[in-house]
C-alpha cells in the first residue's frame, strides 16, 4: 500500500532519516536536568532562524492553527479590531479564528493569487486615526496559492502612518525555507510549526514574540490557559514546561537546527529557490500558469498551478496518487478543481523534484492534457544542471 | 549521560519498542485515502477503552491540559458555574483553568490524600435548586497524591437530586490502566492523553464526549478554534482533520489499541493492580505511609509515599537520579519535599518495578533513612511471586 | 553529506521502511522458544521463493561470497573437478574461490555480455565420460554485465548426456526479483543473500540445497566449520543455531517474505520486468547499447550500459555522485571505464526509476555526451504510463 | 509475548538505543567516498580497544566462530600442530574447529571452572624442542564457566622456553568489557565479535592480527576465500571491502567506539567489575558457589553459578523465562543442568542488574531453593551503594 516515493504536498515534508532517528527518543523525566540542557539551547537557536535577537521563542505542543490562536488570545481582548487581507485559504482561516474569538476583523478581500496589499493596508491604517486597529495579520506564504508576500512592504505601510498596531505573521510554510526577518521587518508575533521547513513530524507550534507583543499581553483579556505565553515562558525560564512537553519533537528540533546550520541558512534558502525555479521552468514548458500573479510573488516552498480549461485538478491529483502512488497538493478553497500544488520544501533534492515532475507529467498525459511528455522534466533538468554550483549541494 | 534504566515517573511512561516503531512513520498525505482508513478505526476502537457506545471520541494534537481546555470551552459560557473539589495538583490546575476562562468555580477544598467528596457534592447539588451549576469536574486519578476517586459515587450524588449538571472527568493518568466506565458512570466529557496508559509519546489529547455535552456545545459561548469539537468532528466524519494531524501519534494509537486488546483490558487492569500492590507491600515493609488516605483510594498507576519526618523527598529523588540514573516523581504542590512518587503504569513488568524499588531503597539507605535495605524488595518479591498466576503475564 | 535520494547500485538495495523497522529488534535470547517460533517458518517460507519443495534452506551470517564458499566446501573434496563458464566479474570470482580451495576448474571463457553457454556445457559434459566433473557452477544473473542466463537450458545440457554432476547456481542478484525454479531446473545448490531481492541489510547468505547435494556432503573433504551445512541443519532442526544467529536479519527476513507474498511473487517479477524495460527504453532513446548481447539475456535487476567511444564511465558515475548525490553502479572488471550500471531491483517504483534516469541524463549532458536531455526520461515515461495496469502497483 | 525486561544472557547484550539508532542506516553505495571516510577510522579506533599499535584490525561479516576459522585458516597448514587447553564449551569448540580443518591438536584437558594452565603450557612447549607447535590457542573468557584466564601468564609460559609458536586468543566475550593487552601480552591473533562488549547486533567478527601472524599467512595452506586476510586487508587499504560490507554494523561500530571512549575504557572495565562483584555478593548471600574455581579467575562479564544438589538449573532458567519473562544463560556442556549463568556485560547498570538478581531469586523461591528471598538483592544493593563513587556512572 505504502511505498517509498517522496510526497509533494506543501508540508508536512518528507522527514529526513536523521530527524526520524532524532525523534526516536525513549521517555525521559522532563523534570530532570537533562531536559533543561536540551531545551534551553533549542529555544535560543531557533531565534537565528527567525533572524531575531529581541524576540522570545514560545512553543506549544499543537499545530500551526494553535499557534495562530496563541498569537491572538495572548495579546488581544474581545472586541479589539484587527486588519487582515484575505487572499487564500490560510488567511481566510486566520480571519475565521479571529471572528470566533470575538474580534472585529477589518477584512480586505484580494484576488487569490495576489499577495498582502501593502498599499491598501497603508490607506486603512492612515484612516485609523484613533488607532482602533490593534494588529495587522499577514500570511507570509499563502500555501493555497503559492504566493509569498512582502512583509517588509507591509511594515513600511504601517510605518508610513506611524501606526502602533502590532504585526502578526503566519510563516508556517515559509520559515526555515525562505528568508524571514523578524527584527528587520518589525514583526511582533511570527507563527510557524515543526512540520514544514523544520522537516519534523507535526505537533509543535513555534512562535516568536516581540517585547511589544509581550507588553500587550498584560492587558489582553481573551481567555487562554493551554496557550498562555506567560505560563510557558515562566516554566521555560527554569528549564521546564507548564505541562508535559513533546519530548520527541524537542529532540527533533535540536537536530533540525543542527542540520539547518550545517547547511547554512543562506544555502537552505538558495536550495529552495533552485528547486522552486526548476518546478517553474517545467510549468512554463508545459504551457501552464501559476496561480501566483507575478514573479515577485512566487513562493519557493509551493507552486500552485492552474490546470487548463476543461480539466479538473482533483482528477489529476487523484490519478497521480492512485496510479503512481505520489501525493501532490490538491487545490484548496477557490482553487479546488482549478489548480494542483507541488510542494517543494524541506529535505528535498533536485533529483527528488524530477521524480515529482515526471510523475505529474505522466498523469497529465494519461488524462489527455495538451502537454508534451518529457517537456517539463527536460526544462527542469536543463535548469538544475546549469544552476548546480556546489557538488553535493543537496540537503540531508 | 542517558542510560537504559526505566523511568518511574507517573507518565509519560516507558514507551515499548513496538510503539516506538509504530510511531516511526514517514510523512504521508493526510488528505489521501490511507489516512481515512487508518484514523476512523482508531476513533472507533478508542471507545472500547472508555467503555462507551454513546460517546464520541475527539482528539487534538495537544497535551491533557489542552483536553481540559477543550472540555470547558466547547460546552460552557463565561460566567457559568462549575463545581470542583480540590484535593491535589491536577484538580487545582483544572480549577485555575476554569477561572481564567471566566467561569464561576464553586470549590470544595479537601485534604490532599482524600478523593472526590461524593457526599459534599450531593449537598451542594441538592442546594442548587435553580441549577446554576452547569458541570461537576472530577479528577479520576489525582497524580499528585496517588488517589483514585470513585466516579460512580459522584454520579450517584448527582442523581440523588436529579441535578442536570454535566459530569467532566480527568482520566489522563487512569485511562487504559484502571477500569473506566464512561457510559455506566454517566460521564459527559472524559479527558485523557497519549502518554500514559496508551504508552505513547506526548502530544495527543484524547476526549470522549456524550450526546448531552454535544447538545451543550450549541449554546456554549467560550471562544475556541483550535479546540473546537464541531470542526474536529465534521472533519473526522469525512476522514479528515481540520488542520495538520499528528500522523505519527495516530499510527501509534492504532498500535497501542492493538496491544491493549491483545493483552485484554481486564488483564491490563489486573497487571496494573498487581504492580501497584507490589509497590504498596514494599512501602509497608519500609514502614512508610502512602499519601492516599485509605485503601479504597489507592491508585494503581502511581503511589505517593511520605518520607519520614525530618527528611526531604526532593533530596531523595535527586539522589536517585544523580547516583543511580533513575527518575521518580517528585512531590508536587503541598507534597513538595514531603512525598515522592513511584509511577507504575504503562508498559511495565514486575521485574522492572523491582529495579525501581531496589533503587529507591538504596537511595534511602544512602541518606540514612530508617529503612532496612532489601526489605521492600523482598516484600514485593514475595507478593509478585505468589500473585503470578499467568506465565509471561508481562506487558509487551 | 548524505541525502534521501535512492541508490541505483545493483544491490544492496534501498531498504523499505517496513524492513528497516522489522530489523530494529532488541536483543532476545536465541535459546528461548520465541526464536524457534520465528526462525522455523522463515526457513519454510523461503522455499517458496526458490520454488522448491525438495530443497532445504540453509542460512549463514555472511555475504553471498560466504554462500559460494559454503556450496563448494560442503560438497566437494580437494582435487575435484568443476565446470564453470566465465562471462563476468562474479563468475570470475567464483572460479577464483574454487581454485583457492584446491579444485580443478574447467573454465569456459565467454565474452562479457554473453550468458551461460549451454551448448558448450553440453559438449564438455558429453566428453566427460568418466564423470570427473562433480559440479557445474553457473551465475544466474551476472551483476557486472546485466546478463541473465537460462538455467533451464543448462539443466538440459546436463541431462543430454545424463551427466551426474551437481548444478550450483549463484542467484544472489536474481532471487526474489526474477523467476527462479529450483526444483524445475534441477538445481542442487542455489546461493543468494539478504541484500538484494529480499531488500534487507547485508549479512545473511541464503542457500537452498538439494537432497543430492546433501548426499554429496557425506563424502566431501574440504574443511569447513563456520559454513558447515550439517551443524547448521542439525541446530536448525531443533530451532537453534550452531552459534549466535543474526537475529535482526532473521526478523527482517520474516517481514521481507511477508512483503513479497503480499505483493505476490509473480507481481514482484512483473514489476521488476517493467522497471527494467523502462530503463531499456531510455537506453535506446539515448542511442546507447546494453552490455547484454541480446534481449533474451537482459537482466531485470541491473542494466549495464556502454558509454559512447571516447567517454569514461567512471567519470560519469563519479559526476553523478558528486554533483547530484546519486550512486550508480560502476563498470566492473573488463567493463571498467566502458560501462556504467543502473540497478533496478528491490523496493523500487517507476517514480524512483525516473529520478535515476533523469539524473544520469543530466550527468551525461554535463559531460557533453551526444544525448538529448529528457529523451530517455520521456521514453521511460511513455512506457511506464502505458504499461501501468494496476493502480498503486508500486512496491512498499 | 515480548517485553522490555533486560536479558541476562552473556551476549548478545542489551543493545543501547544509541546503537540501535546508529545501525538504522539506509543503503549507501559502499564504493562511494562516504564509505571510506567512515570505515577507515573505525579500523584505526578499534586498535585502542585491543591496546595495540602493531596489530592490524580485520573484520568479517560473520560471527565469532567465523573469526576463529579465519585465525586458523589464514595462518596454518593441514597437519600443523596447535596447543589448546580445554576447560569449557568455547575452548572445546575451537578445538573441534581445528580438528575439522586437519590440524593436529595437542589438547590439555582441565577441569571446567579452571583457566588456561600456564604451567602446563610451559611444560609442553619446553618439551617441543623442534617447534612443531605452531600456535597456542587460548580462550580469554570462557563464557560457559565464567572464567577469565591470565593471558599474560600464558605469554610468560611461552617465553620461558623462547617458543616461537603464535598466540591466538578468543576474546569474544571479554573485549571492551575487561582489560585486553594485545601488544603487552604478545598476542598474535585476537578474535572478537560485535555482539558482546561492543553492544551491537550479531554479525561482525573483529580480529586483531600481529605482524608475525601476517608473516605466517604467506606459508599458510589451509584454504580460505571469504575469510582471507589478504583480500580483506588489500580492499580495506583503499577503503573498500572484497565483497558487500555489513554497512549497518560498521556504522554501529563507529558509534560503539564513540560510546566506549566517551565513558573511557578504564571506566568501562571498572563498571563491569562493579556489576560482576554485585552479582558475586548476591551469589555468596544465597549460599551458592561460582563455577570459577578461585577469585583470580572470576569473569566480569558472566557468572556461572552452581545450583544446589538435587536441583536442575534448566528448570530454573526455564521458570524465570516462562514466569517472569527474563532470559538467563543456561548451563552449557558439562554444566548443563548443574549451573545457570548471569550475563552482566555491555550496556548495563546496577539498577538493571538488581532486577535480574531479584528475578532469579523469586524463581529460586518458587522452586523451593534453600535461598532467602531478598538476601541476594540486599547484598548486591549494599555493595552497589557503597561502591558507587561516581554519580551517573551508568553506561548509556
Amino acid at each position: 500500500m505504502s511505498n517509498q516515493n517522496p510526497v509533494f504536498i506543501p508540508g508536512p515534508t518528507n522527514i529526513p532519516d536523521r530527524l526520524r532517528l532524532a525523534m526516536q527518543v525513549q521517555t525521559q523525566d522532563h523534570r530532570a536536568p537533562d531536559f533543561v540542557e536540551t531545551f534551553a539551547p533549542v529555544l535560543e537557536d531557533t531565534k537565528k532562524v527567525f533572524a531575531t535577537t529581541s524576540g522570545k521563542i514560545v512553543t506549544f505542543p499543537a499545530s500551526g492553527t494553535g499557534g495562530w490562536e496563541a498569537s491572538v488570545s495572548n495579546t488581544l481582548s474581545p472586541g479589539d479590531t484587527v486588519l487582515v487581507a484575505r487572499y487564500g485559504m490560510f488567511s481566510h482561516r486566520w480571519i475565521d479564528l479571529c471572528q470566533r474569538h470575538g474580534l472585529d476583523v477589518h477584512i480586505i478581500d484580494c484576488p487569490w493569487g495576489s499577495g498582502a496589499p501593502a498599499d491598501k493596508f497603508a490607506e486603512v491604517l492612515a484612516d485609523d486615526r484613533d488607532h482602533r486597529i490593534k494588529a495587522v495579520l499577514v500570511t507570509h506564504n499563502e500555501t493555497a496559492t503559492g504566493v509569498r508576500s512582502d512583509i517588509g512592504a507591509v511594515r513600511k505601510s504601517m510605518d508610513a502612518s506611524s501606526h502602533p498596531a502590532m504585526l502578526f505573521v503566519d510563516c508556517v510554510s515559509s520559515l526555515a525555507s525562505m528568508p524571514f526577518e523578524f527584527d528587520k521587518w518589525g514583526v511582533d508575533i511570527a507563527v510557524s510549526g515543526s512540520q514544514k521547513g523544520f522537516m519534523l513530524a507535526t505537533g509543535m507550534a513555534i512562535l516568536c514574540v516581540s517585547p511589544k507583543a509581550l507588553d500587550a499581553m498584560e492587558q489582553a483579556r481573551l481567555p487562554r490557559t493551554f496557550f498562555d505565553f506567560r505560563d510557558m515562558m515562566a516554566a521555560n525560564a527554569s528549564g521546564g514546561f507548564p505541562y508535559t512537553p513533546p519530548l520527541q519533537l524537542i529532540y527533533g528540533m535540536r537536530e533540525s537546527l543542527k542540520m539547518l546550520f550545517e547547511e547554512g541558512l543562506d544555502n537552505v534558502y538558495a536550495r529552495h529557490f533552485r528547486l522552486a525555479e526548476g518546478v517553474r521552468k517545467a510549468t512554463a514548458a508545459w504551457g501552464l500558469n501559476l496561480v501566483a500573479q507575478s514573479p515577485d510573488l512566487y513562493s519557493d516552498t509551493v507552486s500552485a498551478i492552474y490546470v487548463p480549461e476543461g480539466f479538473d485538478s482533483n482528477t489529476l491529483t487523484d490519478h497521480a496518487f492512485n496510479t503512481y502512488g505520489v501525493s501532490f497538493g490538491i487545490g484548496l478553497g477557490e482553487m479546488n478543481g482549478k489548480a494542483f500544488r507541488i510542494g517543494h520544501l524541506g529535505s528535498l533534492t533536485d533529483v527528488m523534484v524530477l521524480s515529482g515532475l515526471a510523475t505529474i507529467e505522466m498523469s497529465m498525459a494519461d488524462l489527455d492534457y495538451p502537454v508534451e511528455l518529457g517537456s517539463g522534466v527536460a526544462a527542469a533538468q536543463e535548469y538544475f544542471r546549469t544552476s548546480c554550483a556546489n557538488p553535493m549541494q543537496s540537503a540531508a
